[in-house]
């Protein structure tokens, strides 16, 4: 009945001595974590294999989100994949956070958020009661940044292929007339601002990773940052950049701006907001704050001219009390972030090679 | 450092206990392979857990497609996850399935596909060749589908906890002015037409899965069906239902729309386009190829005036070449679909449970 000798079809094979991998960084020709995270290792994997192998199909470059003009409005398109680790964390869970990551990703370029897709990769074997509880995290979390979750998948693959729950969510906004904000539009004079504490989200999951349980009580900041875009462009301000500075932290969006932008920006370390609890744990750990994932933050960069307005409006956001200048763009010093340490001194703020603790989104 | 005394965060645990699951087929309170088949299981699972997790945020219903209207544009939105195994199958990759499953979702709402966005989970491990491999299949075909890459997401999860490349795309489409086509439109006396073979993706899947190599040379069908979609809406036709019988195969598809529309659904087995190696691989497997996944095959209902010539249309496109009509809509047994055999008797086609064999696309 299976005769091999049968077989006329020769099956295609992948060969893996038929591409050489252009990837600088590479120490290997397979995956590693540092390839998710979010910092060089993540770009070099677009840069050198995806956009090559994609080809013409592919826009010159696939940003976090993608504004289509679609008739006369200007649309919004964003996508991510969730596979945080472990599902549930002190403060959300990963449903909040494919909800949230895919709004703020649209809130970036200013877009209203519309309607979002759910897309879930389950494991054979994984509690349909654990699913529950992400998936109504998920609702709730859509229900309060105002978007309609309107078309799905699921998919289940066979136990110890998959990790419990990974989940997708992309997603559709309006870029207002008018609204241009882009990592290009970044320009020497610029403020940088950040919306509150950094750190937050990271530290709130390693503080529960793997036996790593430390005495704090650091929540997840994850939120939808739609309400407080709309906030900060209703002053009227300029915005030139906004970001959310997720896997590796603010040093990678910081990076990523100025290489993008052609610009160097300047920070200074004592006006970064950090929360007690995230600099006790950074320093137990030996990280820096720096490079710890955030969810419910943004960058912006503004005219000097709005920056106080700007400041004023975040501050005024529920999800913007923390709110700060951090720092300024500079003609110095192209593609390069510094910092002004707290004793006076300046350091190189380089961006990471990959996330200091993969899965943390 | 970290001292287990000092937790005064008590980590939220999930309560398997606090949930009863509803599912009238369940027999474990966990995800079986079956939960991912696009048969009943999958239909529970949106009905009786996703869609009372997601509460108000969800739409009615979570189509393969939804059309959401922006400004005075009607857009078509879906998404798609593809966890496919092998990755590389006779006639195609998980690459090609990534970009026609999403393009054939958005087609069969009749709107004209645009834009897709791309979202990697790759396993630790994984051969960068490989990767490269499905990326250079999801570009090309991408290119022939006529749809850009414009936004995209990588993450990279643990060895053992992912298998090899995950993807998932979710596109946008346009539909035009006009249009309607969805389930809730069949209506008695409708023609139900394919437009070519059946059953030969899952064919082609399952002879290099496992071992189960025998002598047949099915190539996969999976093909970017908007083109054959445009050539049957430029007749004019009134096209009531278009779905492309993916998962669960023809069987499944007809039943959704049976149930959905309240209709009959009365197939002539004799007017099946089954291939020779289908029809044998399906007789030495024991499987019947009504249940069996295709990937670029559309099913259409169409008022009976106008069925010559969705036929002609089909059959004057490259893909549609082996088009044909295989049965009708009708008042009698609403929700039921049954198929007059080759001997002159019927038999009811059910809804599978699952599919015959999991992660097919």
């Amino acid at each position: 009945m299976l005769d091999e000798a049968e077989t006329s079809t020769p099956l295609p094979v992948i060969d893996p001595g038929g591409w050489v991998c252009p990837l600088p960084l590479r120490d290997s020709p397979t995956i590693v974590m540092a390839h998710g995270g979010g910092g060089a290792m993540s770009g070099e994997l677009i840069e050198y294999l995806f956009l090559p192998a994609f080809g013409a199909a592919a826009q010159a470059e696939l940003g976090d989100a993608a504004v289509v003009e679609v008739g006369d409005v200007r649309l919004a398109f964003s996508t991510d994949s969730f596979v945080v680790k472990p599902l549930v964390f002190p403060g959300g869970t990963i449903g909040e956070l494919a909800v949230n990551g895919t709004v703020n990703d649209l809130a970036m370029v200013g877009a209203r958020p519309l309607v979002l897709s759910t897309a879930f990769i389950l494991e054979e074997g994984t509690e349909l009661a654990e699913i529950a509880r992400v998936a109504e995290a998920l609702g709730t979390a859509a229900g309060a940044a105002g978007v309609k979750l309107v078309t799905g998948d699921t998919k289940v693959v066979d136990a110890g292929h998959g990790d419990g729950v990974f989940i997708n969510t992309a997603g559709i906004g309006v870029v207002p007339d008018g609204v241009d904000i882009r990592p290009q539009r970044a320009r020497p004079g610029d403020i940088v601002l950040i919306s509150g504490d950094i750190g937050v989200h990271g530290i709130a999951v390693m503080s529960c990773r793997e036996g790593l349980q430390f005495g704090t009580t650091v929540l997840s900041d994850t939120a939808p940052l739609n309400g407080l875009v709309a906030a900060v462009l209703a002053t009227g301000a300029d915005v030139h950049v906004l970001r959310d500075p997720t896997r590796g932290g603010v040093a990678a969006t910081l990076n990523e701006i100025a290489k993008v932008a052609e610009v160097g920006v300047r920070l200074d370390e004592r006006l970064l907001p950090i929360p007690d609890g995230v600099r006790d744990a950074c320093g137990l750990l030996g990280l820096d704050p720096l490079y710890v994932a955030n969810e419910g933050k943004a960058v912006a960069f503004v005219a000097p001219e709005d920056a106080d307005r700007v400041l004023a409006a975040m501050r005024a956001h529920p999800l913007g009390s923390r709110a700060a200048i951090i720092g300024e763009c500079v003609a110095d010093h192209p593609g390069m972030v510094v910092a002004r340490t707290a004793l006076g001194g300046t350091r190189v703020v380089d961006l990471p090679a990959g996330e200091q603790l993969p899965r943390i989104c």
